[in-house]
């Protein structure tokens, strides 16, 4: 197989995308392409002392950047590492992209360029939230590709969500859990009263309906919700864990034996933050859309570049885009009635 | 004045919310109504020794349980607690409710015996969002009394909590801002799109869209958002704070080391987790309707109950509730371009 990588990416490319493209070289035998002006990542490989042939260069010369629309960049920047990049899984030439690049453009570039998964009405980007309390973590869809949903794209997401997890996690039959108001079945905004008997329906282990105060606690495998409830999610889990670590962090510097204390529990303190490491986990996956697409964060270093790929690797090694291609001929049915 | 209490509203009613007038009764000269079943609530005035005339009792029989059906519950249980407290206020025999009860009763029963406030569509439950800087709460509108906002909803909302903040926290010019995918302008739902346009128009002191980062972190005075994203932002926030305190007492005492440091560090954990009880913030207003109708947690002690009371009597002092009527009047302008 072949990995298209994004060489210019994200805040740290190229010098941590090549990085981590070498690290993820010595744990896979799959050949990996880095998109990206040869002569720059050329000098990246030399400096991480790489002469293998297993990494090689596709010249693209140009980047789509923070600023740009997304839509206008991917029709307008032919030449941009995305662009080039998507083009290469579009025409065989690749079998995975991985991209740490404008969020909107990978999103957009991808249904443009790769198309829609026949029957899926709304490409989507998922995202890994954390298990708070110490297991695995859960995936979250609609990370924020749409702001609004109707019913089918839920269950197009717990479906897809579902796949995922199966297939890349090798976590069978997982939980589906639709984010609403309150547990019970009647709860919420036309739209997840009419998700919830949709995916009721579906053969999906649809456990029903999840509260906000659940998802930090692994309430399910697979987590459905509209992309600007998915954003208010994942922003806010942020901005909650963050200013929590930095509240304890000032109560434990108030006074002299708490200064003690505090440098005792450092490393466990250090060792929690770990935990919620998104760069452990590895990319975010695109679904919806003909062929495999991985976005890692932006601010994405080596390490996380190097685990996107590896556990990246089974959305393409395990055929995910055909499976969510025929599955959805299961729930075709649950969509017509919702047309008519 | 006269603030009517719901002697038998809560987890620990009659004798948290007794125990907590007598300490109000304390605190301020007005007279406090407490409304329940005579003999039961005497017999707890007499369990906190109390042998003035400041609080007085209204016979009410009834309850309405958290499980009964808000709606149903206001129509039949005309003897209840709820129902004859509201009633009061209505018929000029109260000038304040108060109650840990049935929310979802609560706000039906405001609506259906007080009446909305000529020219607000939607009445509202607000709820105090901590400042987890260490600052001053905000105020979070609508916190769940509806699933389904129009933008001219979320305009009243602005509006109702701006007044609010400002005379009943004493708050002057209060910031109000939007919760939103992103911070810029054209972000959102087409909900949201019109209400920024809707805001930004008003007089009120509108700062524009807030993330979810940004919301622990004290982003405004007043942050607007439908009654869904504003119960997965209650909610996750609950369950975001709690796992990270468990997540960090686990890793304190995985070693004896750690073990010294968590016996040192416990009063500072202890302080930090005050930071965060809604009990001393005093309860939630209801928004919208003829009559100021305050809901406290379910769970309340009497330390809430207390704090209830006097922090929110500026929410009859003040006259809010008239303010609202005539501001709705500047308003009205934007809400008639919408219904054109």
């Amino acid at each position: 197989m072949r990995i298209v990588l994004d060489g210019m990416g994200g805040d740290h490319a190229p010098k941590e995308i090549v990085k981590g493209a070498v690290q993820a070289a010595e744990l896979t035998n799959h050949e990996i392409v880095i998109v990206g002006p040869v002569d720059t990542i050329k000098a990246e490989l030399k400096k991480n002392k790489y002469k293998g042939e297993q990494i090689t260069i596709q010249e693209a010369n140009d980047v789509i950047t923070m600023d740009d629309s997304p839509v206008k960049a991917i029709r307008r920047k032919t030449d941009s590492t995305l662009v080039v990049g998507l083009n290469m899984l579009k025409d065989g030439q690749g079998d995975m992209f991985v991209s740490a690049g404008n969020t909107g453009a990978l999103i957009v570039g991808s249904r443009l360029i790769l198309g829609r998964i026949r029957g899926i009405d709304r490409p989507t980007l998922a995202s890994i939230y954390p298990d708070m309390t110490g297991g695995d973590p859960c995936l979250l869809v609609d990370a924020g590709a749409s702001s609004e949903s109707k019913a089918n794209n839920l269950l197009e997401y717990g479906l897809m969500g579902s796949i995922y997890v199966e297939k890349v996690w090798n976590r069978p039959n997982p939980e589906v859990g639709l984010v609403n108001l309150g547990v019970e079945e009647g709860k919420g905004t036309s739209v997840t009263k009419d998700a919830y008997q949709k995916l009721k329906a579906s053969h999906l282990n649809f456990i029903g309906n999840v509260e906000g105060r659940d998802v930090p606690k692994h309430a399910c495998d697979v987590i459905v919700c509209d992309g600007f409830v998915g954003n208010v999610i994942l922003k806010l889990t942020e901005g909650v864990s963050l200013s929590i670590f930095k509240l304890i962090k000032g109560k434990l510097m108030e006074s002299l034996k708490s200064k003690v204390a505090g440098a005792l529990i450092k490393p466990q303190l250090t060792a929690l933050k770990n935990e919620f490491d998104y760069e452990e986990y590895g990319g975010a996956p695109v679904l919806g859309v003909n062929g495999p697409v991985i976005k890692m964060h932006g601010s994405s270093t080596a390490t996380a570049v190097k685990n996107a790929i590896i556990k990246g690797l089974p959305y393409a090694e395990e055929n995910v885009v055909d499976i969510i291609r025929s599955e959805m001929l299961k729930i075709q049915e649950f969509i017509e009635d919702d047309e008519e």
